[in-house]
């Protein structure tokens, strides 16, 4: 049931975006006609411009519509220290996180043969080359803590090994704040094993 | 925190969309630029599209990109039957549920004199031209059931009376499948002073 054409069309459109199914683009649709033709047309201009503009940082494959993303271009960054992230998602968490204040680079998703993703569509030999030209002192592994992450993190520790630069991984544990009764069980085994001595410090 | 001026622009027009906050706008715009540029293209074009052709229908203010909207250029429908509804959604809503055939007046609001909206605002005189132009047996005042809907429905009762049309107004009681433990007090009292012999037909 649609009112007419071109509303369907539109709400077809935005149910392209994640999370929103039929009800929510029928009411993102009369939000935009009856309420707010102002924000719709700020939505095409701004949505025309990004699709135009946003590609990848030549230099950590980061999104941005410059050469180099603001990561790579601030001088104030360290240059000793590489944090590899699956998604630019990721890169945001971890600026929000704060605390890291060294360079990114982004895989856009994870080795994964079956889907045909393998080092080429993840950027790995862009990656080498920014070890050869750099001078990193620590590789930070950020993938995901999935079977794809671990692989992926797996298989680019191997592959910089000639390079001689040291690569850690993200530490696993019971998130901060979180409960032990609620926990999976998957997580509590891990911060078992990885239990460190006590310190009040 | 965002990864660059146009992208942040991108989050910021996609936070007008109803339910949608900063969070979900940044998935939104990564999903679209990382994901899928070209069901981006389609929301560029399907919202440019119906924000310049969709607008009021001539006879009911339906939102439409024709002269006549669907439901009043429909040679089927019972010309003696007018439903007044406040919004389009709502007239979705009426069509979804199937029953009705008549035709529909949109008003695209209520009366609410604090926000400066009167009669003018809401189309009345356009719809006082439509019962004299047209041969209407029956007005359904399908108004929502709130303070500004009932005062809405009063006003346009006393606006027809001249007419001599027959208002009615659609039922109040318990929902279909509602508990009756779950239903709210003003609900349930309007059910009550409002029940009928029971028959078992």
């Amino acid at each position: 049931m649609a009112l007419s054409p071109l509303f369907e069309k539109l709400t077809e459109a935005l149910r392209t975006l994640p999370g929103v199914g039929p009800k929510g683009a029928q009411r993102m649709a009369l939000h935009l006609l009856e309420r707010d033709r102002v924000g719709g047309e700020r939505i095409v201009s701004a949505l025309a411009e990004a699709l135009e503009h946003i590609g990848y940082c030549q230099r950590c494959r980061n999104l941005t519509e410059h050469e180099c993303c603001a990561q790579c271009s601030d001088p104030r960054r360290d240059d000793r220290l590489l944090c590899i992230v699956e998604s630019p998602a990721d890169l945001l968490a971890i600026e929000e996180a704060g605390g890291y204040r060294g360079r990114y680079f982004v895989l856009h998703g994870h080795l994964s043969p079956l889907d045909g993703i393998g080092p080429d569509q993840i950027g790995l030999e862009q990656l080498e080359q920014q070890i050869v030209q750099g001078s990193f002192s620590e590789i930070v592994l950020a993938t995901n803590p999935t079977v794809e992450g671990e692989a992926t993190a797996h298989y680019i520790s191997e592959l910089l090994t000639p390079y001689g630069v040291n690569c850690s991984r993200l530490a696993y544990g019971m998130p901060l704040g979180g409960e032990l009764e609620y926990v999976d069980g998957g997580t509590l085994a891990r911060a078992f094993t990885g239990r460190l001595p006590y310190s009040s410090q």
